[in-house]
């Protein structure tokens, strides 16, 4: 086992690695922005790094800096967290060629899945239903029209290298889309340098449903019950729970068994999520794959009772899985509530500043809140706005439900703005309570309802 | 169900009370004195009602008062949670005569329970082995010469109405069994008006270990793994763990069987606990039973995944229970270490004043704080030092050890002292790693050694 990890990230994360690395007696290595020097996970690890200014581009994206911060401290594996560095295929590149582990899969595996198309065609090959769409790149407008003929408007337009939604584009009819075409590509191009293209089917009354998995070096693979992500903003995930309401053991098993062959036809190691769009009549199609631990990743440790880092860790250094797929069951139900400092009354816009107090109301059965803030803490402005996780697990999704409306209501976080009452007031809608909503329910229902509310003083 | 329940308690119990009364939709009236205006119990609640001045005696244990409290409030039940009026049926009775619901057993087996040797006599004769000692009152010290011959030096006089060692004496050798049963029974008179005593004998290296039960209004019965409690000082628990090392599945059936024996016999209602004695050979004999929720209930929430206060509230209510002994399971390993706000290196005094900045470590699997502290509280001289309670939950005692260690180093408290340096110093103790510590292990091996250290600077 290592004797000492850096942790390449921030916030909750950063602080959640640390706290596992400790209790398996392993060192831990805190990197940090000068503007993070007083942040809790410099407090908590046991040696910490300064690697550059505030701005991640700076700090926390800071290749060189991070790579000598663990070659100068020892470390022996570096864990990227989420986000930030954590698909970059030339970092777990450059981690390796130092000789250092990269706790994720290789970097091969980064950058295959890193191009959507890329990934879409492995996908097919594995065996896996993805969007229906072209096959492969399309290289021009005619040969979209083509795919068009079979899977129907709307569609997608996307760019293979894309991102952020640069180089896509909505085509809701045949004459709109030669031009629609050259100026996606055009956009891919100047921000990519790549000009590939594809094309998918627009899919609507869809649910966000994902599969986290791991596989170990020995080609062990367990998967783990589905998570249902379809609560979403600005294609960012607001809330997240496991299981899904609909979601039966037979379909459970089937998107298992989908999971299983795809990641062993990509000789992949570590943590994933695959992630796919539901549509009404229960079927799957692959979106993308995540190839890192994801935010959201602890609903599924509370209704499994498994620690998704230790195993990362762990199969990092190459240990087998001790786990059978018949150990992994579904014990009750779990939410994550993301609390944002921001201002959803004001179109969402962060909240930065300093945190005078802060009560978080762990306390009595089924509460974990994972964060990195405390009383006297700064919410710097240039990181994400995500502040921490609330967590609740139930006997049931009813006893969940009332569970993260009381701690919603007991918590208190002076000084910031955040989005407690928005969480609150989307648990309070009736079809949020159901269980059944699709992806876009959040933007096209739920919001407008409730900036009405605003207004109106309800 | 309950619309309203009044708490007759403060602190970490009646915030756990409170939050579970929320999660039921049970609207919660908080009692406070005028010490803990400012408390967490009253932030939380529903209603909160002054009941009057810092001393227990003019607010927590103020009956008129209270009952007054809930009659005006229309609450129709009263939890009493631990310690306070929690085992008083001259409250629990009253409680009835107003015509509200008492969370707990009739005032008739408070009664029965409170007097120690009526109650060792009612479960001798329900079938559950006793500590060797008098079968019922002995009236003088020639009666105890007698039972001396049967059972051996040292004995213990102890007054049947005793309680907090009063009445109470170690008697070595025959020769002082006069003068001292003279001295007890004298003491015994002034404090509690009663001269029945009873003889029991001293039982070493005996482990303390409990079994949790509940009994609904229609007579069902659940019991629940054992918790090991023998790590005390002066008699009062400092640190608990459910399963207890060493005990089997058949045994922890045996002892379940036992406790089901015993509250049928008593028609007993609601949660209670079965104290017993272990011997080096696995023999178990009852000490007593507490007739109310415990202080360490949570660790038995960790292992098996149910809320005893919510179960106490449903059969409060007349509810039956849905569980079946079968559904009752040992999952991992749960501790529980009692904060408390107290300088162990002073032999323990109290402390009191202003909680500058508390940071509970909260986040990550397994972890569970139940505490009413929050940054700018004040710990009160007037009440119990206890301040909350740190639960961990693991796969096995070992994962849960290092997860409290962990804890422990992270949480920081500034401005009261704590205990939390002194249960690190515990944890770290070889014997309580093995798990195999005996109730004499903490004051007669642990703590000189622990003191020893202090004063050579180790």
């Amino acid at each position: 086992m290592f004797k000492k990890v850096l942790v390449a990230n921030r916030g909750e994360i950063a602080v959640r690695i640390i706290r596992t690395l400790k209790e398996m007696g392993i060192k831990s290595v805190a990197i940090y922005s000068s503007a993070d020097a007083d942040s809790l996970h410099v407090r908590l690890a046991d040696e910490a790094i300064a690697v550059g200014g505030p701005r991640s581009k700076d700090s926390y994206l800071n290749m060189k800096n991070i790579l000598s911060a663990a070659v100068l401290t020892g470390a022996e594996a570096i864990h990227p967290g989420y986000g930030f560095l954590s698909e970059n295929e030339a970092f777990a590149e450059m981690v390796g060629a130092v000789g250092l582990k990269w706790i994720g899969p290789s970097p091969k595996v980064l950058e295959l899945m890193g191009n959507k198309a890329n990934a879409r065609e492995s996908m097919r090959e594995a065996g896996v239903p993805v969007i229906p769409g072209s096959e492969g790149f399309i290289h021009n407008a005619s040969e979209a029209k083509k795919v068009a003929e079979r899977i129907g408007y709307p569609l997608l337009l996307k760019a293979a290298a894309g991102g952020g939604g640069k180089g896509m584009r909505f085509v809701y009819s045949e004459n709109e889309l030669a031009e629609k075409f050259d100026d996606a590509q055009r956009e891919a191009k100047a921000a990519f340098g790549d000009g590939h293209m594809y094309v998918e089917k627009v899919m609507t009354n869809v649910r966000h449903i994902e599969m986290q998995i791991i596989r170990d070096q020995q080609g062990n693979v367990l998967y783990f019950p589905e998570r249902n992500c379809s609560l979403q903003r600005n294609n960012q995930k607001v809330m997240e729970e496991s299981p899904a309401v609909g979601v039966t053991q037979a379909m459970r098993d089937e998107l298992g068994a989908i999971a299983t062959r795809a990641v062993n036809a990509l000789d992949y190691e570590n943590t994933g999520t695959l992630e796919f769009l539901e549509d009404h009549d229960g079927n799957f199609y692959f979106m993308e794959m995540n190839t890192r631990i994801q935010v959201e990743h602890p609903v599924t440790e509370l209704v499994t009772g498994v620690d998704l880092i230790k195993m990362q860790v762990q199969v990092a250094a190459g240990e087998a899985l001790t786990l059978r797929q018949t150990d992994i069951k579904v014990n009750g139900h779990a939410i994550e509530v993301r609390l944002n400092a921001e201002q959803p009354e004001r179109n969402f816009a962060p909240s930065a500043g300093k945190i005078n107090f802060a009560f978080l109301p762990t306390g009595g059965p089924g509460i974990r809140i994972d964060s990195a803030i405390y009383s006297g803490d700064i919410i710097q402005p240039f990181y994400d706005s995500m502040i921490g996780k609330l967590l609740v697990h139930g006997d049931d999704r009813a006893e969940a439900v009332v569970k993260m409306k009381r701690i919603l209501d007991e918590m208190v976080i002076d000084g910031v703005n955040t989005n407690a009452d928005f969480q609150e007031a989307l648990l309070n809608d009736d079809v949020v309570a159901e269980g059944l909503f699709t992806t876009q329910y959040l933007e096209h229902d739920f919001l407008p309802k409730w900036q009405k509310s605003l207004t109106s003083g309800e």
